[in-house]
């Protein structure tokens, strides 16, 4: 498959985009990993037991009072590279054509990436995490307490996902 | 409790806002629910059996590929009322004072609320969906797949949670 003249790859499908943002966001810190390049980044986060680093602007250092507490948090980060345009995908490890709001893909009219991360610890205004696959750099937007009573579903289902391993 | 003339309740802590933004997002539809104010709206989202309903930009329609085969979506909205510069806050049905980053309360710098759904069904660029506790109107940001492998963390603990119930 070649990247075509548009920028984009066979078989994917953008739209023009609104003519204005509605709303903005401040970078409140940066994730630092061992990735520097998409390719080196992890398939899959929870298979990494790599140890990531929060590192909170200090502005923000009195909001992380009882985060100790949890074992496990949401982190909300903004993929910063990615286009903002395309509605259908070829994911090239899949090479099938998806939608995608069925994908993880940081291609996605809001860039906004959300993991499960472990919480190792915690040291000022930096937070050791597990489960993350981002590049070292990656800007941090939010970080929020993770419910099993509402956040878990282990039986929940993605069918194309589960076609694709039979 | 009052609220003070910061316009913040006594025990809340905010911080000056940084002067610029960094990034930009786009309200890429709209979420109606039963819940017209605040106040009506679920304690606990799971415990609602409320269908609720992603009204999508048509813009974005293309996106929803394969979303039919999802049993539950991970949905990013915007709680557009909320104030970003709280640090410290008291939530009033706790009494005790919490970091926002150990909180899911709206007040947050960048008031993205993260919600596990049930996918009911599909109608167009219309997703009907269960397990949602927002006011009708807010604004959509994000619709991904939720996947078990790497989402779900049934024996994740909150321990300020915990302790309160005791």
């Amino acid at each position: 498959m070649d990247e075509n003249a548009f920028g984009i790859w066979e078989g994917e499908v953008k739209v023009d985009l609104p003519a204005a943002f509605d709303a903005s966001v401040y970078f409140i810190g940066r994730i630092r990993t061992p990735w520097k390049e998409r390719k080196d980044c992890p398939k899959n986060a929870r298979e990494s037991d790599a140890i990531c680093t929060l590192e909170l602007d200090p502005r923000w250092a009195d909001a992380l009072k009882d985060v100790e507490t949890c074992s496990h948090l949401v982190v909300l980060y903004w993929m910063d590279r990615s286009r903002r345009d395309i509605v259908l995908q070829m994911p090239r490890h899949y090479g099938v054509q998806r939608g995608t709001f069925a994908l993880r893909s940081p291609a996605r009219p809001n860039p906004i990436a959300m993991s499960v991360v472990r919480l190792l610890g915690i040291d000022g205004a930096n937070l050791k995490v597990a489960g993350l696959d981002c590049l070292d750099g990656t800007p941090l937007l939010d970080i929020k307490p993770y419910f099993a009573s509402t956040d878990a579903v282990p039986d929940a289902t993605v069918g194309w996902h589960a076609e694709r391993k039979r």
